[in-house]
């Protein structure tokens, strides 16, 4: 094992203050910091997220369950193991999970910085007023499931750092690249500039998804649920559409972005061989 | 406006029974009827549902907002209005989406009933252990959108007529004809009986999705996130799998539906012209 197991009994101890009202920093921000839950994504924090850990929080009885993950933990990690009364106390409610883990942000990048990087093949995911958590969390899924390069999220998306959108993209918003801010506009002109085909996914698109082949440098603009994309966003680039039902025609974001993403992977049209079963949740 | 409009100020009045403890009843069951939630959902039960609406509960200052629902009610049909301290105390938690709706499930459809009425195209949707009802309402959504005939489940799947599983659907588990119940087996069998080519989702899959054509009958069968489809179920059909990453294979049930429903939609292939925006949340 190469975390270091630190037993604690009071709910007050200093050393586990970022754990303190887990709901309520959830609100208001934590100074840099993320809160990890589950087994799943906490493994993703320490094996393949671009995030350091900072510390992890275990219930005593699930310590043995937690064994592999403290012996993936970077030499000498805090691992904080406590009974359920004094983890429900300090963190506000009653953690199920059993274990927690704490992420350090680090420096944020930037738009132009990130797309300088990009290789010449790349795909990129824009959120455009995308608010929801669920949906923020199952896009990013969706993103390294078909090998996204980057995702850009305006101001008006939430932060894909938010626990809820951690645990619900199983962790891919600790692994896939992300920048988030400035306006649609601003992020669709540096698109272009760098040379990328935008593409609005809308409802009321000209062209189906399906006539659209990978290659090249793509980025794929989704909006809000309700609203959609604004008219000016999709005035400015080449709006697409998913064929459905002209009755039932509401699909969800995230799911819209599951069969964009589908057929924009680069791994599309090449044979690959049969997986194992995923270990995910 | 046709519906009868009756104006509560009691949260006792037995009238209003069905709507009492909404959520103890969402755990225990409601003797044959289910709670349907905001406009969008009541919509789809007032019109093109395949249930009947016994009754309406609306918020008083909703009232204006609920208008063009209530001329859309079938004549007569009860709408109570009330405050919102006497429907937050009926329904024993805080109600902020203003109207609800009461309906009847009617008779359980029979698995060999339905399958005798699918048109000689037919797709159907089967759910093997999808006990998580986000994932079921999400399910039925795409299955909705991409237009297929019929969904079944088995006996451990989770009920469609769940009220967060009607509201994840945004009312699609009203409108698509379901049966559910037995065993993933004797379904398999039914629909091999009737001419269906089965196709298993699954990562370990031998074929890829892209390369399976609509057409005909096809039946797609989905897993539980954890642990997939059994292996018994595998082994009797063909495994079909979606193209993605190997170092995140991992996605979310409903969204590898999504992606299978809209390569096996009847209408793929055909040139479909673009749609005004949906209305949908």
């Amino acid at each position: 094992m190469v975390a270091r197991l630190i037993h604690v009994e009071d709910p007050d101890d200093p050393r586990l203050a970022p754990y303190r009202d887990i709901r309520e920093k959830d609100l208001v921000g934590r100074d840099g910091r993320f809160i990890a839950e589950g087994k799943v994504v906490l493994n993703v924090l320490l094996n393949g997220s671009r995030f350091e850990a900072e510390s992890l929080l275990i219930l005593e009885n699930r310590l043995a369950g937690a064994r592999p993950l403290l012996d993936a933990a970077p030499d000498g990690l805090p691992a904080y193991v406590a009974k359920a009364p004094v983890i429900d106390a300090l963190a506000g409610f009653h953690v199920h999970r059993g274990v927690l883990g704490l992420g350090r942000r680090g420096p944020e990048r930037t738009l132009e910085g990130e797309l300088a990087h990009l290789p010449a093949e790349a795909l990129v995911v824009v959120m455009a007023g995308v608010s929801n958590h669920d949906n923020v969390g199952a896009i990013f899924r969706n993103a390294a499931a078909f090998e996204a390069d980057l995702v850009l999220l305006d101001e008006t998306s939430s932060d894909p750092l938010y626990r809820k959108a951690i645990r619900v993209s199983v962790g891919a918003t600790l692994k896939v690249p992300f920048v988030r801010g400035g306006s649609t506009k601003a992020i669709t002109a540096s698109l272009i500039g760098a040379g990328f085909r935008c593409l609005a996914l809308s409802p009321s698109g000209g062209s189906d998804i399906a006539a659209i082949k990978p290659g090249g440098r793509n980025a794929i603009f989704l909006g809000s649920e309700g609203d959609g994309l604004a008219p000016s966003v999709m005035a400015s680039m080449e709006a697409v559409r998913i064929g459905m039902s002209a009755s039932f025609d509401s699909l969800n974001v995230a799911a819209a972005s599951a069969i964009a993403l589908h057929r924009l992977w680069r791994g599309a049209g090449q044979v690959s061989g049969p997986r194992p079963p995923p270990s995910g949740p």
